[in-house]
């Protein structure tokens, strides 16, 4: 069995989680070096939520230290707010001029009447304009990045082949209603020797290992020959090597115009035996096929397993 | 004849509509499954008179929904708001004020005297410049995506070439004025089992399948030969096994910088025998070879057909 | 002699200029056929100049519209305006008014007091921050666009190696100081049937036809060997084929991150005889090759030509 | 030993610098030919303190000569500046209008109250939109070029296999915590003549020339076998040939979703002899690998070295 790490690493001092998590995810952590961290990597990745709470909190933080600056400052500086005055309504009025500012609005019921609100004030409306700068791009970062949704079988089977050959399967499909062009597998399989913790590398070779296009779902098959590094081995051979299924896939979108990646791992423990995949799609009156996502996860017993 | 699933499908429980429209979408609809929506694909790929609409019915409803909260706070908190008024006129001046804070204009004729309209404003013109960062990056992401304007023959045709070997035609050229680099092309036949309804695919091999540059018309051909899974089929056969040809297409757009691909499909009803292409360029008196776009489908009877 | 279109055509009615020209464009105009045009496209690949021209065309053009519907409404809608009032200066006013809105800077001085110019400003502050939004995406396309900036030597030459054989060499530099990686290169023969006007294409081998940094200038040699289809060919020769040789580049451009493309050709009467290129660069003290770009095109007579 | 000029130039006049900074740029100058600047390059590829001060320097600049331009239009011009007058109090009020006017934020406390000054601030007004237009597409631009952030190891150290093979190793893991992937590695040996100063490349052919994954370290290992151009050169052999060795690295970046690229190069005085590296990571407790940057660079004395 000829090894062939794909760049997860041989020797370990002990067993690691799984390689690949479902997400893509590797589980590695990283430290010391310089310029670890990335702000706009972070900033692109990070789900919506996160990100749309960082961004009022910038704002808010922002708007409240300036209002604090012209809170300083005096607000005889910044004639035409509210009355009755008191520390509250200072600080609200202040503040209220200062999200004016930023944003750019500029009312002039409140204006900088001082040399010293007009200079924090120009201050402030250049930090606004260069904010949403930002936040434009961000956003537009954030949008625009290609990203695949490849769904995958929650587990892949062990089935049989109509001429009684074992195969290993799983099956994928594109969560989006965007075409991917040229998709390509690589299907890896990782073992760990009891012994020595040490990771062993295998490639599967697959039945098909690239197609055309990806309207609909695709089987990918390893046929477990007498080659394969899979022949021979047993469930509980499985749960002992460790076995970890390794997929990483590559295709081109047809929307975002960019190669997209996607990857993700079954461990032994999600694999199931003597199973085939139901069709995930039927043919409507129309002649349209219509691809059940729900239904790709389905399996059922092999009549003779 | 070897079958070479582009991963459109081989086995279906009844006929399907053609596998590949015109307009290169394939004829398949999915349910079921997570996330299956794509706002910013949504929104880049869309036409875009449906887009302008959506943009200016977004911009209104947001105004709106932001003139009835001020209309709630009381229009006192405005002071400014034009007399005489009522019920329709003070909804119009909470609009203009909505619209002028949202898109920070400001002119502050108008402006927020309250805690309660301070506040709602603030947000409002946060809202907004967001949705023109928003805005911004859907704007040139539409812009910026690249796509071919491949223009395909209308039909295909089956020829003959000077040596008496049949061959199917078809012709493509660039609607565009920018070049194509490195444009090529693959062909697939795509046949049905009229009993079992299963779809059979097969490569059909071209004269040149890639060519550098792309400035004028390009014919690609496919010789009839006994290799040829065409070979010996009559029309009434391309009809029973409603043949389909399969093209994808894939180049370098030097504009975009970016690979951009193209299909198309002919089915049996839009390929015409016995006839060949009329040229399409001709050389003006400056030395300069014209392409008429128009001239791309006109085809003429074969002398000897 | 093999030929090798690459896509430039070869049977032609009578003689055309040469196939590329030395912006890289093609001698082709196209006329008939759908959607033409394409405004990103044409926006993005206009020189700087017409394209500032255009967007203070767009924006004047624009603000005059407003400025006229805000003088149809009667400024008597605008409360604020410049006395003595006269129809040049109540146009000025509604101008100035037109720009404030439109750039959203609305000082408020002069602001909309009836509902007609309340929804006509409103519309038009709409119109000024997405035509922004628009400008911004431009103004990003126009810079982001990856180009290979690709200096060729003036001419080519036809030199001879140490050994004796002819050879045709030309050269190249980057004209910026950013980095292409892996550059490739294929040159082409085109030469012209002198009776049918058809054009013949062979590809020309090179010594090395691709680099992996491209920081200096690269000097593409072509052995004119017994195989070449430029061997026993004469200067007389060259013109009566109206011999052109066609240069396309492709390498990885390390700012853009992109793949960038370049070409260009050299006519019968742009090939020098008997002459040599001198080095275009020196180390000077501090052990920096220095590249003189104006050197890149000086040649010197072969000593024994 | 077959040379392989990797577009770094052979025959120079003298010694040079190494061909490759740490920092991946080349010992290049350019000099002549036409448009050597590329403003977007430039500005995008500078670094970000730089960046903000010529930001910041162009906002400066552009407000203080349109403040002159006020002034010279006379502060009549604008009702609404503060008082008592003077030079310099007319100055930074006309500065504090223009600011307000460039950044749209028009509070109309102060306003353009004739054609002169109306024009002016029109123009001011039109000037800052576009201002702030280039300067969202220059954020972007900055934060979105893709970039390989590879740390190597400090030096390049001079090994032995188990079975005696010398090798020559250095290490790189990814600064940041994104995935590479594809990554493919070519190394280089530069040498140079010590009598003509000729440059002299040679491939050195590695272990494993790719991995699929990037989460970890990954040590490069070229086997001095006696193919290798390296064999049987003593550490004064590397000093008198000036050898440099080259490391060229690509790779797709999951993030940025573009191919990435790096380079680097060590010299004969950062190779160090009879070293190996000390494992850079370990598995914690919860079966997760943690790659310590900083011990990239540990090297350990060969026991048997």
């Amino acid at each position: 069995m000829r090894t062939l790490d794909p760049g997860i690493g041989e020797k370990f001092s002990r067993r690691t989680k799984r390689a690949i998590n479902h997400d893509g995810s590797f589980n590695v952590r990283r430290r010391g070096g310089p310029h670890r961290h990335d702000p706009y990597q972070w900033l692109t990745r990070m789900d919506w939520w996160p990100f749309i709470g960082l961004l009022v909190l910038f704002f808010s933080v922002l708007n409240v230290v300036f209002a604090l600056i012209y809170l300083a400052l005096g607000l005889e500086s910044l004639p035409g707010v509210m009355a009755p005055r008191g520390w509250w309504q200072d600080f609200l009025s202040a503040l209220f001029f200062s999200i004016q500012t930023f944003t750019s609005v500029g009312y002039g019921h409140v204006y900088p009447a001082t040399n010293g609100s007009g200079f924090v004030s120009s201050m402030e409306a250049l930090v606004g304009v260069l904010s949403f700068a930002l936040a434009t791009g961000l956003l537009y970062g954030r949008f625009s990045r290609p990203t695949a949704r490849i769904y995958f079988s929650r587990t892949a089977i062990i089935s049989r082949r109509a001429d009684g050959t074992p195969c290993l399967q799983f099956r994928i499909a594109n969560q989006r209603a965007n075409v991917l062009i040229d998709l390509q597998a690589r299907v890896l399989l990782k073992s760990v020797n009891e012994t020595t913790n040490d990771q062993t590398y295998a490639l599967l070779p697959l039945e098909r290992n690239a197609i055309s296009f990806f309207p609909l779902s695709w089987t990918l098959v390893h046929d477990i020959t007498p080659d394969s590094p899979l022949h021979g081995l047993q469930p509980a051979d499985y749960a002992r090597l460790d076995v970890e299924i390794i997929v990483q896939l590559k295709g081109y979108d047809d929307t975002f115009a960019q190669d997209v990646h996607a990857r993700n791992s079954y461990t032994h423990d999600e694999i199931e035996w003597h199973r085939r995949f139901v069709r995930a799609y039927e043919v409507d009156d129309d002649g349209i096929a219509v691809l059940d996502l729900d239904q790709l996860h389905t399996t059922e017993a092999l009549s003779n397993g």
